[in-house]
């Protein structure tokens, strides 16, 4: 079983990496790029096969370790 | 136009953030967890509507700036 976790910043939180992307995308040239926001996608390889227990160990997971609850928001999608 | 890049280590490259938290996951308890794997996911906001345009040039920013041909695969999307 396979769990993909995303994890990225709460909107109006200051994305700095995200800022420096778009900055030199615009300095090569690519001027469409209006905003750029960078988040982490977390591939966890689960042994099992009850996915409701699975995603919510996950969850469980993100809230302990994965994510910083006060600045960042996760998706968890078990496959 | 948004476009969503996942940015991911190829095959067999060692990924040591993935295998810490595998590691810390599995010294927190959960010993489900066999492997782990970390990528970055860019979303890049873009003017226009020509999709086809916009997804050639995402790629090309990605060859050239956002991805490690070397050691990173990616996969753009264009919503």
């Amino acid at each position: 079983m396979k769990a993909r976790i995303h994890v990225f910043l709460k909107p109006g939180v200051l994305d700095p990496q995200g800022a420096a992307v778009a900055g030199v995308l615009k300095t090569m040239g690519y001027s469409e790029v209006t905003e750029a926001r960078q988040g982490k996608l977390i591939e966890l390889e689960l042994s099992g096969d009850d996915k409701a227990a699975a995603a919510a160990r996950v969850k469980e997971m993100c809230d302990k370790l994965l994510a910083n609850p006060v600045i960042e928001n996760f998706t968890v999608e078990i496959d």
